[in-house]
This record gives structure tokens, C-alpha cells and sequence, in this order.
């Protein structure tokens, strides 16, 4: 379908000077054609469908780097707990009750908020991720899918393939998936939790399938420590070491690093997920992130799952990456809008491996497109547009999405999902785990 | 006029536990009358407009305990710089070119954007504030309002009154005006701009007058370290030296603390204004909040100005508060959800000499309400409705705001203020002051 967004203040990030005032987008058979000022549209480009951008600032989709997208069925359920009794007495005997449909349904929930908050693309942790490609298909959105495996603890049900064996084989469904929408990796779930030996084995596998590696990486100290004691290394030397990082990464957190840890991350290309709101709110700490971007690394931005955020809103992860950077460092010029707004969308593409394709407004990129208003109160005066999406704007500033050309949002309007079932399944489910027999 | 707010989720402020499922609030002329479970309405109240609060919270407005309303016209203008070179380049040559006019219509900006995201009470200090105590009494919100004064600079334009006189002035004419709504403090800007002779007029005139006193204390180290080298005293023992603390004090910032000056807030119930975004933006610092309530301070929220945030959204500046205190601390038990939305609301009026009105949704109390809808995907399932409020909502949830019992909002409609005049009027005077010859 060929669509034609016009009117609009178009956000391109290539460069932070490139804000096309009032220009159009072209969009054609799911990739974007062309961009440009306002009377550049080529002559043999005939719209079937025209968006009014008037009042509208145009930009790529945000990129979540990193969440557990069905754990909305728990937001709210435990806050403000010390980490070890919120996992033990709230999360795992929670987790433990989940069947199937609910991770359909809680992943359907997460990718109506995330719609609404302008995402376009996320990268998902959890179990059966056959549901939750189902979710996305159908949702429209873009994902890169991974079953989380604990090799310490395989956890496999009556009837299910041990962890490994199930990702193989949903990456053969998944991989590439809805038109190439869906991309896999393969998920050990951290360090600490799969030792060397299950950790040569799905780096073997990755590389005999051709697949990208989701990981949490250095989250805590504890963990840091632990590693250390255990094998004489930090997480990120261990796994350096054992060939990780020669595959694609994507490494969640990476709070805690030493110096030699930083160059191996930057050298090495490794996709960061830097989720701020998640670890202020576990007490987790503060990810060297302005010392990441100088050393050039690849930082992407991430919500993590909604047990520990508790939403997976991107504008606000933006806004509080870029806050705590500066307070952090006692630098009111550490990660400025424009770096902390690349995060959110061009160098997170890039941690997923998507980055020829998706995070730039620029032809021949995929058309993962947000409209954001610009008429409201909180966004007046316009004085500096990249500033009010990171310092000012909120979720429900944005009013259309389209990802693949797909528009997936008009106007505040959900068109792949039905939020109202959405939300009435999401809370009668969420209300059993709650409730259900110890 | 009597109104009925019925089927709403309620909750009173005035304990965790004071959540009433579908109840009911009575309104009569300006205050609360009744609260209750859904059938405990007075037989003899007869409401003349019902508003049904069906998939909804009913709660106290948020209190904005520190703010200067009109920078709204200066959002974005500036951002990611180090302090001096913000203030002396950008803020301090825009403020030069402020006209009266500009005044009103930029606090009427930052009004409706407060009333959108549910503050119906904001504490201000700017300058040329009977403009702003004309926008507050057509907005109908309730406010504190104060005259910056800088001792050290007064500043005057031909024809104006020294900053101390207009401020008496202005009390006389504005305290107690719009039925109560508006109240009056004395502003001096900081102690290490306004000398212990100035102080001592201000505090003089403060007794005076009845009035309360609106300070800067502690923002940043430099200051402290500045005080010390002048006056061989933190600026909250010179202050409390010179008998500051014996009137009602409402302190912004309070950052770096000593443990004496601690003890020394907590025990003067000096009300104290945290603006945790402000704090993190500018690189001021960490205020320890946490240590401040363990002491028995009166701590509220503020967002301070849009120049400094960008916003003035205090839900977001409630989430920012608790994830700042638990990363801050290592400790994620710290300023739990509850508590932070009671800085945003009961102890907000308690720190602006409120605490008796305004705050809590209880019989006697002004009817400050607003109603936030919890029918959106990022606020399901309902586990728990204080933790929603505090980590996952966002402005634009909140649907309906009365203040002393009028609906200044209802359904995300603006009944008080003309906002696309409001706006307009906004980005002209925002760009005279940015393109005026130097």
C-alpha cells in the first residue's frame, strides 16, 4: 500500500540538525521511499492513503530493547519489596501458576501499551514464546523473541523440550516470521544462572542456527561478586571468554562493569539494554551509560517486564536515562536529548541487529513511523522539538503508529487490537494467579 | 452548589489502607461534606450535577510545591548546559526581556497543563505576580503565591516598588483573594543571594504582615560551600540563626544537608519542597528524602520550573521521587508508594500551611478533587491502585479536576481556561523574547 504523510515535522535521526519542517514521507509496500521538504514528493508517487501531520512531529518508532512483555499481568501485584522476597513470595509462585493463554493475553496487553506509547519494536524474554509470537503477529508489531532458559534449573513441563531444544525449534517456526517482523534469539538467562558448560552449548547452537543471543549481563553486585568468587571473573570477562561476543549480543543491564569491561562491551559491538527505571526501582544501580557512549558502545534503551518498572512506556525511559546520567555524573551536559532519543530508537535498532532497517526515517528503511502531537499545553512553546519529546512529552502524546507501513494506531484508536477484551482477559487471568490455591 | 461523585474508587489519603471500592463524595458549597461507602449518602443531600466516577480514582489534587509558572514560555529553550552558562546565556537575557503581559499568559500555560495532569495547588515565586495571581483567579486553582527577591540585586524597573514593599503590597491586595484560593508568602530567592540584613527585614515584615516565608535552601554544594566560607554556617543553621524558622517556611530543594540541619528542619516543620527532576537535570544532587522523612520532616513534591524539567507533571515527578530514593539508598524499600504519593498531596499542603483545608479527602477538607480514569492498558490489571498511581499513570489519565468544588476539567476538557488562545498567545511571546535584539 502506498501512504503519504505530509505536514508533518519530520524527526529523520541521521543527524541531530535534521528536522524537516512540514515535509512528507512516502511510504511504499511496507519501506519508506521517500522523505523529504514539502513539494519533493516525486511525481509518480499516488497516495491511497494521505495522514494529516499538521501539528505533528514525525520520527521512527521507539525500539524497547528489553522486556518481559506478559509480566503486565503482575504490575502493580508486588512493589517496594527487598529483591529476594519479591522473587521468592510474589513473582516465582506467581510464575509457576501461568498457563499458556496467559502469556497470549499478557503479551497482547503489553503491546497495546506499548502501542500507545509509540513503540514499534521490542525485544521479548519469557516462556512460551509460541504465544507470545501469536500476540505479536497479530498486534502488528516488530519483535525479536527469545525463550529465557535457566541452565541451572531447565524447568520443563510435562510434554515440553528441555529449554535449548524448545528456542531451536521455535526459531525454526518464528524466525523471520510476519513478513520478517519476527526475529529470534536465543536467551540464556544470565551468567549466574547457566553455567559454562549449558552456555558452550547454546553458543554452538546459535552458531549452527544463524541466531543473535538475549542475555542479562551484570545487573547487581551481588551477581558481579558472585561470578567473580565462583570462576575469578566478572560476567563480562566470562563470557568474553568464552566466545560470547563473537556471536550478536544483546546484554540487558550491565549496571555493574569494570573498566576492562566497558572496552570489551565497545569492541566487541555488543547490543546494551539500558533499562534505568527497572534499576532504580530494585535498587539495582546505575549503569555507567555516558562512559558506554564514549567508549562506543552500541546502548539501547529498555523498560524491562512491568513487575519492576511498571509500565513500558519508551518517552519516559528516555526522559529518566537522560536525568539520572547527569545527576549520576554531576554534569548537566552528560546524554543530551538528541543521545538519549537516539537510544530510544536508531542505537536501539542497532543492539537488535536491525539497524539496517529500522530506527531511521531515511529510504529504504522498514516504515516503523510515530506521529506525536505537538498541541498541547506541556509541549508549548516549540522551542526545541527533540527536547519536548525527551524532557517534556508523555505516552498518550502520541496519536498514530505504523510499523511495515501497517498503521496499527490512528488518532488514539487501537485498529489490530481489541483493548477492551484485551484488558478484560488480562485482569480475570491476573486475578487467578492471584487468588489460586498455594 | 452541591455535587455528588459517585461509583469511584476512593482514595482518602488518610491511611494505606483508606481505599473505598465505588463510594461516594458529597460536595457542598466548596468542601467536602461526606465520604463513604457506596450507600452511606445523607438522605437530605440532593445534588444538583452527578459525576459518575465509574472506572475511575477519586483522589486529592496534587499539591506543586515549588514552581515558577510562567518560565512554561522558556521550555526547551535551553537545555543540556552547565548552570552558569544557562543562566547567564539563556535564562537571565529572556528573563530581561519579560513584560507583564508575559506573565500572565505564561502561568496561565503552566495552569492548564497543571490542571491536565491533576495539581489543583502550586507554590510560585516569579516576579510581576499580580499577573500570575490574575491567571490563578481565572484558572481557579489554588496557589501560593511570592515575589522573588533578590537582596543582593533588587533590580527595579522605573516606576516599581523595591521587591520588599511590592511583596507587602501585593499581600495586602492578593491574600486571601478569590475566595481563599490565593494566598501570599514573602520570596526571598536563597540565603546567598539575599544578605542576613535583607533577611532580617523579610522576617520582620513576615511577622508583620502574618505571612509565611518561600525560599531556595541548599540546592546546590557550591552554595553550602559558599555559606560555610561567608558565614563560617550551613545556609540552614544561618537561617535558622537568624529566626527564619519560628514563621511558616515552605524550603525548595534542601539537597545537601548536614545531619544537624536535619534535625533542625524536622524539628522547625519547616516545609520542604523536593524536586527531584530539577535536582537530577540541573546535576544539583540527591536531596536525602528518605533520611528526611525518618527524621519526621514535612516533606511535599515540586517540579519547579518548565525551564528546569520540562514539565509539570507531578505524577511523573512522584515516580521520579521514589525510584531516585531507592537507587539512591540501595535500598528498594525506600520511599514506598504511599508515601510518595502523600509528598504529592497531604504533605504538600502541610508544607505550604495547608494541611488543615486542603490534602485529604475527608468531611471539613475544600473539595480538591480529581477523578484519574483506570480503564487504559497500562494501568491493568488493578492489583493495587496506589502503586499504579505512583509508577505506571501519566498526566493524561487524569480526566476530571474540581477545585473548592468547581470542575475545571471535566472528560480532559478544560472548563476555565480558552487553551488554544492560551497557546497561541504563548508561542508569539516566546518567540518575541527569543528573537529580540540583544
Amino acid at each position: 500500500m502506498k501512504i503519504l504523510i505530509e505536514k508533518a515535522d519530520i524527526i529523520t535521526m541521521e543527524t541531530p540538525e535534521a528536522v524537516i519542517k512540514k515535509g512528507v514521507i512516502a511510504i511504499n509496500g511496507g519501506r519508506i521511499s521517500h522523505v523529504g521538504e514539502q513539494g519533493t514528493l516525486p511525481a509518480d508517487f499516488t497516495a491511497e492513503k494521505v495522514i494529516d501531520g499538521t501539528g505533528m512531529m514525525a520520527l521512527p518508532g521507539f525500539v524497547n530493547c528489553h522486556t518481559h512483555a506478559a509480566m503486565t499481568l503482575f504490575r502493580g501485584f508486588a512493589d517496594d519489596l527487598p529483591l529476594m522476597q519479591w522473587l521468592e513470595e510474589k513473582i516465582w509462585p506467581l510464575e509457576a501458576g501461568l498457563q499458556k493463554e496467559d502469556i497470549y493475553w499478557g503479551t497482547l496487553l503489553a503491546c497495546a501499551e506499548m502501542i500507545r506509547s509509540g513503540t514499534t519494536t521490542f525485544a521479548d524474554m519469557y516462556f512460551h514464546m509460541g504465544q507470545a509470537a501469536r500476540a505479536v503477529e497479530e498486534a502488528g508489531l516488530r519483535a525479536s523473541l527469545s525463550r529465557g532458559m535457566i541452565g541451572t534449573a531447565p524447568g520443563v513441563g510435562a510434554g515440553e523440550l528441555p529449554p535449548l531444544e524448545y528456542s531451536v525449534e521455535f526459531a525454526r517456526r518464528w524466525h523471520g516470521a510476519a513478513g520478517g517482523r519476527i526475529t529470534v534469539m536465543l536467551g540464556p538467562h544470565a551468567p549466574y544462572t547457566c553455567p559454562p558448560d549449558f552456555m558452550r552449548r547454546v553458543i554452538k547452537a546459535a552458531h549452527d542456527f544463524g541466531l543473535g543471543i538475549h542475555i542479562h549481563l551484570a545487573e547487581t553486585a551481588g551477581e558481579v561478586e558472585d561470578m567473580k568468587r565462583r570462576y575469578g571473573k566478572t560476567p563480562v570477562q566470562l563470557m568474553d571468554q568464552l566466545g560470547l561476543f563473537e556471536l550478536p549480543v544483546l546484554a540487558a543491564h550491565c549496571v555493574h562493569l569494570e573498566e576492562k569491561d566497558i572496552e570489551i562491551l565497545a569492541s566487541k559491538k555488543v547490543g546494551i539494554a539500558h533499562n534505568p527505571q527497572s534499576n532504580m526501582k530494585l535498587a539495582s544501580g546505575i549503569a555507567p551509560v555516558a562512559k558506554l557512549v564514549a567508549a562506543g558502545a552500541v546502548v539501547g534503551l529498555g523498560t524491562d517486564g512491568a513487575a519492576s518498572n511498571n509500565n513500558l512506556d519508551m518517552l519516559e525511559e528516555m526522559r529518566t536515562a537522560a536525568l539520572l546520567q547527569k545527576v549520576a555524573t554531576g554534569n548537566p551536559v552528560a546524554l543530551p536529548a538528541f543521545d538519549a532519543l537516539a537510544m530510544a530508537t536508531v542505537n536501539g535498532a542497532k543492539a537488535l541487529g536491525l539497524g539496517e532497517e529500522v530506527g531511521l526515517l531515511k529510504p529504504g528503511y522498514r516504515a516503523d513511523i510515530i506521529l506525536v502531537s505537538m498541541q498541547k499545553p506541556h509541549l508549548c512553546p516549540r522551542h526545541d522539538l527533540v527536547a519536548h519529546l525527551v524532557y517534556s512529552a508523555q505516552g498518550a502524546d502520541v496519536e498514530t503508529v505504523l510499523v511495515d507501513g501497517r498503521v496499527l494506531m490512528e488518532k488514539r484508536k487501537l485498529l489490530t487490537i481489541d483493548e477492551e477484551e484485551v484488558m478484560s482477559q488480562a485482569e480475570k487471568r491476573a486475578q487467578r494467579l492471584v487468588n489460586r490455591p498455594k
